[in-house]
């Protein structure tokens, strides 16, 4: 969802992170290695982010008149399902475009494929300098127990009890907590990790911002003919957090100091000068079919996807037209302490 | 083809090479960085013989009473169009398999997909420990310059003439050369490999054994009604060399030590035993056509693909029906020099 402007916004932040490893740490290490953890397959998202990230360090090391070749491992991470074999494709285009935008004294990058959860060990010790996500850590590993009252909603809403809303933090912060220490074995001492996470500006639970895509999708699925049962166990596995609740975690697991957090906000309509407003319509709707359609596949079948999706359209489309809706980027910068 | 018999043929070499090379420089390295080269996408292929050679490791660790829990990082290469999302699938059961045989002491083990040609540079210098490639390094990079005389054949045949003969062997030697001079980046000094390579007993550049399969499909070809022009322009990238050709090789470049050599043969039928013979004929047809499919595609169009594989099937069956034939492994065990 609206990866290349998400990308725009948190350049700045992504460009004083890395300045700083390179200065730091790093012109003497011959080979870096960067992870992008939960690359997705979609192009746009994981080498863009991979060439931004090389491009400032390689201007950081002219910047400080570093004449030696800088080699790079890169590790392009998502779940074993996810398609690699998309992302390989356009690998060869990536690596020529690289060189040529670089120059004759660009060395080596290497690019791997990681398949596996990032809320387990992906890496060896201490091997990763630099680690950036983006867009994948508000999705949980599992969706949480125990929210079983949370009838009618598939998400957080506004009629979500108390009890449900614990449930919801609680499983976040124990698998932000796992990534945390997962990365802490993996990440050098002043290794950076830059983080961007769908969450919220406000530190209720509850806000429109940070749950209204999901309410909207609960109205499309409370109109599709569903057994009840069959309803009330569809439950997105997500979390939006504020950045006070990153904080505090970052704090309690205790192993990377939070040296930078920036809130930003998109528009749902990534283009808000396209004139032809169904545009918009539609590539949000498409976007937030590639994202949930194979949690709704798995739970309710392949038959009811094009009905449903018809009416979230209808109802995004009414939507759209009454009210500026937005998501909320929080993004964090850490370093791993001594 | 017949990958599980040569992976049974090779373990001797490939146990003696990972015990020494364990015995001599891996105790105190924590993560112990394994590459299979070409691993294609058949399961069987690239995650037994990681399964493999994790066990022989394995083994050594506890023979020399190291208590500490081994890390393993195992690189699976293939060109990028190759199909990693296949392999990925199966990851989830080999990383519970190994962990259930390997019992409670057993540490991470990352897998990482790496796309692209062994021919050029994939891996950070010095970061290897051991490298595995079996039936493919006879793959040559391009089909050799200057065969336009093999006329009627599609490899080297009874009928190729001396200035082809060379031409193949100049290519095979210029890409085998590359291959080891980057491999000689990326593997530490005392760093090994085991390479198995479809090859010949003899130093004729033609026998039989190591042409045959291209002979006959060459008259499947022959059977077709191509305009001369196509069919001629029409050649296997391939170079299928003698134990002498690569130590000579191997000598000439001079990063490696030639530890071992052992030359197998296995059967073209896969099961000798197997009663139904036509099954060996669809098994052998299967796997030639898995491997060559994709250039005839590219060179003949897709429309010809199965009247082709079924005259190649007949001329097979004949050929099974009346005599024995064999493909020859060439195997050699390198040690990186100092």
């Amino acid at each position: 969802m609206q990866q290349k402007q998400v990308l725009l916004l948190t350049k700045p932040i992504k460009e004083k992170a890395i300045k700083e490893l390179y200065y730091k740490e790093l012109p003497s290490i011959a080979t870096i290695c960067i992870a992008d953890l939960g690359c997705s397959s979609a192009e746009l998202n994981n080498l863009s982010v991979v060439s931004e990230l090389i491009h400032s360090i390689e201007k950081a090391r002219r910047d400080l008149g570093n004449g030696r070749q800088q080699d790079y491992q890169v590790y392009l991470n998502d779940l074993p399902s996810n398609d690699f074999n998309t992302i390989f494709g356009s690998l060869s285009s990536f690596e020529i475009n690289l060189k040529q935008e670089m120059g004759d004294d660009f060395g080596h990058c290497f690019v791997n494929g990681v398949p596996g959860s990032f809320y387990g060990r992906l890496f060896p010790n201490k091997h990763l300098h630099f680690v950036h996500s983006s867009y994948s850590l508000m999705w949980l590993s599992q969706v949480p127990k125990g929210i079983q009252d949370n009838k009618g909603n598939i998400y957080i809403a506004r009629t979500t009890p108390p009890n449900v809303l614990k449930a919801y933090y609680d499983q976040f912060e124990k698998d932000f907590s796992t990534f945390l220490r997962c990365r802490s074995e993996e990440v050098i001492t002043g290794g950076m990790m830059v983080l961007t996470i769908l969450g919220r500006k406000s530190d209720e639970q509850y806000t429109k911002e940070s749950c209204y895509e999901w309410e909207l999708f609960a109205n499309a699925l409370n109109d599709m003919v569903f057994e009840e049962e069959k309803l009330n166990t569809f439950n997105i596995p997500q979390y939006t957090p504020s950045a006070t609740e990153l904080g505090l975690i970052i704090e309690k697991e205790g192993s990377f100091t939070l040296d930078q957090t920036h809130v930003s906000e998109v528009n749902w309509e990534a283009n808000e000068n396209q004139k032809n407003k169904s545009v918009n319509h539609y590539d949000f709707v498409k976007c937030m079919r590639s994202v949930i359609e194979p949690l709704l596949i798995s739970h309710f079948g392949d038959t009811v996807i094009e009905e449903l999706f018809d009416k979230y359209m209808d109802i995004v489309r009414v939507s759209m037209a009454q009210e500026k809706n937005v998501f909320i980027n929080v993004t964090i910068s850490l370093t791993r302490k001594e």
